[in-house]
């Protein structure tokens, strides 16, 4: 099968990026299944509301993936828990931690299951991704070999090394949550596709897609600065596409996909 | 004029890369200047000799920057003090710190600056980079306007906040660190060169380019592990090309470079 | 002379604390200054406003330190300008950061100086509190040899790093930032009164000052937690006590001020 | 019962005052139970060697507990498996990890467990050791309700919240790490002894026990500097002696214990 994956959206810019350029992705590329990150797709940039939700649905996500903003907005406690295409990060600890951490769906005659985590270097303490992942994807694995892992993390270290922990026994571990696109999509070993960050989609002048004035005043004066979403035109698209053997569960290809300016969608 | 930037060179593998694929694409790309970061130069992946970095010289590097791993050979301190092709993180704090951040050089009529400087996010607290950046690009511009910057930096925001923030005085900011190619080479408001990270050059199979299993061991026991170098064949090399108008100092273009297994160099 | 110190204040209850026991601490121990951190004033814990200053001021605050939180209370912007009395750390960075880092008081024939400095182990980069305090002090010692020091930090290892850096030529450094008071109340060398931290004064039963649901619950889960300022009435109240000589500006005694349950006032 | 702790044994030094008060305060005060950490206790403060256990036994202690620093010297390996007395902190995660994280004791007709457990702030991503805690807990009071728990943590927030959230079902959270004696020493609601930090055994001088110029010069350098033992003569003992009532496991009293220049043992 084919998968679509599409990074952090951010903000109003992010979500119209989403409503032009999914359906045009689609129609083109012919995935099988779509997932899109969309833990900034609030028009603040922090967490999700059930309305965005809906419409990144509507605009052709199958499945929805969070990452550390995801309980920013407090609204994800009233419909999480109803429904099975939005995920977030699988290693929140605790006990009856709203929603879920991983969720399948039905692809053709094989079943997709699709994997949120999220790292622990620089960011907070979850609980430990790779003893989660180990344990997550054992169990899977009995009922199907094809796995995307939406692995959210800050350094490429921890992102290689879980990639290549979970080696062969997963499809596809593609990171989120640096807002840039790496330009290091493989297939490690004919097995497991691999980029470390699918990029971010939104307002392209930003920072993270935030407006640069209060960011950069924050770096010089060390001081609270009230960040907002950038809201100047150029957009980014950011993400990935990947095809995956049904039957090995092992990738065969993965190609980064990236929309903007010096990248003008033309197909 | 035309700079040939490469990212940190990491042990044997690293230097081996240099020596073969520097002067190819010095014969073919025809750069003014070359800069290399060789802060992972050693066999053990940590700082710089003073063998290494005349081997760097004599492959064609007409500057060697740094980072966070400058003082980890302790042999640096015998040399950095008399040569002044080889600069380290301008900022580093403190009195009579050895060696200097920044450096110059005759590139056909016109003169080119190099700075080197390190992030403080999720890194130590060095002297402000957006202060130093400052401070040095107004007292070099009174020379030239043709400013290269490493900045050598573990996160994307603060790469791009110190870009915006200098964007229109330098050349071109280019990031380090991570050892992961971003796919954002752009020239910001046809001024400033900028991509997040150049990626590094040395073995492509490790993490970082170490060994795996170490790191990976580390994530899943949280007990002190050594790192070694990883030495299986294939070779990563990474960086960028910019172009620059001398008259203005302002960037045309920026393009990666990147040979590895999957991007064979041919020419 | 002999100074009053009394640590982080907070909330309400903190102020409570203030009103009814520095009068009396005042008149047992006849200070002849009075310095109170007030980064925590505010009923919800963060930052000060002009009531409460006025309020601590009032109480017998001759100044008023600050912290990492000097900013959250936006009201400050307001009035850090028009005062001496009120001073933040003096190593915030930046161009014409509003207020001041440091202030001095006529004490009989004597000048007290007061600095307030951060520390940045596991806090944000300010400027280096090292070489901060390093002029600072250079330049106040051609007044006067009678210096306090506030050193807002996180870490043991910092806060007595600088007592010894500073030692002989400050007369007391006093931690603060952990709101837990350390039992190492000493005077180095016969010349710097030092204490690792102070402790604070508000309610006791918290942590930090803070409910302990919410602050447990975040442990627990990792997610958004809002901490509310604990309410219940047992106070604690914290400082210490400074005899300095004025001549030579070396500290001849330090003993740690706790009035709390177990500690009640008994004078 | 009567138990008696001692925190962070440093370098010889720290040995030495073990060697030289643990059995005058074990007469004097007459603990059934005694327990001193060690994480600290090689020459070079690094990790614990069998020797050094064995003469920490000798002096008098029952069980020794660790910290972050366990595996530094690696001679621990070789005879952690094979001693229960010996703990480490038993939150450390992945398979098969070398010792145990806790222990009991037969004290007269009752039994004490002692857990070793490491806080997550600032410190490396353990397994949460409240819910490690929990579970723990839960299983030993199917036993004994004595329960001594000595948490190795940096902050104070953690310490007392882990406290907070055991209080009534463990009879003493004693905080160690910090190397500075905290002036807490409480019994919470008359049920659970606690105190942030018990502080250090070793060379008073130093910082952390450590040679102050090494310490000052990376803190104005930023730049690698090897740490040194402090060799100098006056010493520092710290720790507690805590009362439990063996029917109930709540604690009755808490009292620090502490012996140093300005202190000396007299009894
Ligand atoms: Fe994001
Ligand atoms: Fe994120
Ligand atoms: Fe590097
Ligand atoms: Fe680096
Ligand atoms: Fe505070
Ligand atoms: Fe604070
Ligand atoms: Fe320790
Ligand atoms: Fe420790």
């Amino acid at each position: 099968m084919r998968i679509l994956f599409i990074g952090d959206v951010v903000g109003d810019r992010g979500v119209q990026m989403i409503q032009t350029y999914l359906p045009q992705l689609k129609r083109d590329l012919k995935p099988q299944a779509t997932i899109v990150n969309g833990e900034n797709s609030t028009p603040v940039g922090r967490g999700i509301s059930q309305k965005i939700y809906k419409q990144l649905l509507e605009s052709g996500a199958d499945v929805v993936t969070m990452g550390n903003h995801t309980w920013d907005n407090k609204e994800i406690y009233e419909f999480i828990g109803s429904t099975n295409k939005l995920i977030r990060p699988a290693n929140f600890p605790g006990k009856d931690v709203p929603g879920r951490g991983w969720t399948k769906l039905k692809v053709n005659q094989a079943t997709l299951a699709v994997i949120n985590l999220q790292g622990r270097v620089f960011l907070p303490p979850l609980d430990d991704p790779f003893a989660v992942a180990d344990k997550l994807v054992t169990e899977i694995r009995k009922e199907t070999p094809v796995i995307f892992v939406d692995f959210h993390g800050e350094v490429t270290s921890e992102k290689r090394a879980i990639a290549l922990y979970l080696k062969g026994r997963v499809s596809a571990v593609v990171g989120t949550h640096t807002h840039v696109q790496t330009n290091d999509a493989q297939v490690i070993d004919h097995q497991t596709a691999f980029m470390s960050d699918a990029g971010m989609t939104g307002p392209a002048a930003g920072i993270l897609g935030m407006q640069p004035a209060s960011v950069i005043s924050r770096f010089l004066n060390q001081r609270p600065a009230r960040y907002e979403v950038e809201t100047s035109e150029p957009g980014i698209m950011s993400g990935c596409v990947i095809d995956i053997n049904d039957e090995t569960g092992h990738a065969t290809k993965i190609k980064s996909v990236l929309i903007d300016h010096d990248h003008p969608y033309d197909r």
